[in-house]
């Protein structure tokens, strides 16, 4: 084994930090939060989850001197042409705030009857081994459902109180933490990254 | 089997075109050319190799209306801490210059022996069904190799001259073009690419 390899993640949602914490457990990485750091203020101006993905990664590796994991996902529901997509953290005008956001979600919806009421979490994950590497690693995790009529469930954040996972009656807010973590776009998406990591390690 | 889809690669490059055309034999995908539309002029700004075949997908998708592929390439030398990768058509500063390009990765290895010459050619191929496509289908190709101590051959273009497959003692340039088409870098990532368009059609 070689030593321990520190990648930062260009997040400082501790929530999300965790997860990828629990993730690495055992593989020689070691995780740092972007906290630690002089926190760049990155503007998402990618059109596509992978180039938002890499310009976090990129500023995350400025910031920290590190290689640098991150994340960019979405809701795509296909009865909206696949919105909000790329705008799903500012679908209602301002980024983040989520009860905005679910409101608009079911008012696009009222209309649609549940059968047409499909979609999809979908999470891409870059890593970069230094600011200027030319070729990420970059894996897609992909969590189908479908939006439900009425909001539902405390955990999560985001859509999570709206969807609910294929195969589920539960929303994806009502699932718990570990529960959520062995199933979403996000886990699926950083457990392929984390082997491909892993295996450059060894 | 669905209706003929059309794509358009997202080249003027007559050889790139045979070469794709020659891959998408029987998909059921009928290939266009960029140049048959108006072209735009696109600046390479990214600095990966995913975003730039991203940019000049879309840009080939605002052109013709029509869903695009678009490839980026280069060649990575490991004594050169991997440049001139991202780089690569403009590394002696001229854009598309094999000959500066080839003369200069010649000078730049001067000093090392041919143990210390490996490297790699390496594509990324993307596909985005809209120019607002959040998430393009990517693919990417690695042909490994080492770089000789002079040109040699004539057919291919770019580092051809100088790029010695794994496993073989002639260069890529000296290939047969049915021969590279089949061992490429950017064969492998389009062969990769269009199993999964085609699976998409299906």
């Amino acid at each position: 084994m070689s030593a321990r390899r520190r990648v930062v993640l260009a997040s400082a949602n501790k929530g999300k930090l965790a997860e990828v914490q629990a993730l690495l457990e055992g593989s020689g990485i070691e995780l740092r939060s972007l906290s630690e750091f002089e926190m760049p203020d990155v503007e998402e101006t990618g059109l596509t989850f992978v180039e938002n993905a890499i310009i976090k990664a990129r500023a995350a590796c400025v910031a920290s001197g590190l290689p640098a994991i991150a994340d960019d996902s979405g809701l795509e529901v296909d009865a909206l042409g696949g919105e909000p997509g790329v705008h799903s953290a500012r679908f209602a005008g301002i980024h983040g705030d989520d009860q905005a956001n679910n409101a608009l979600l079911l008012e696009r919806l009222a209309q649609v009857p549940g059968s047409g009421r499909s979609g999809r979490f979908r999470c891409v994950v870059v890593s970069l081994a230094h600011a200027a590497d030319p070729a990420p690693l970059i894996c897609e995790g992909i969590w189908e459902g479908r939006i439900a009529d009425h909001p539902r469930g405390g955990g999560g954040f985001g859509y999570d109180p709206l969807f609910v996972p294929r195969g589920m009656s539960m929303t994806s807010a009502e699932l718990s933490p570990a529960e959520k973590n062995r199933l979403s776009h996000r886990a699926q998406a950083l457990r392929k990254l984390i082997e491909r990591l892993t295996m450059a390690v060894a």
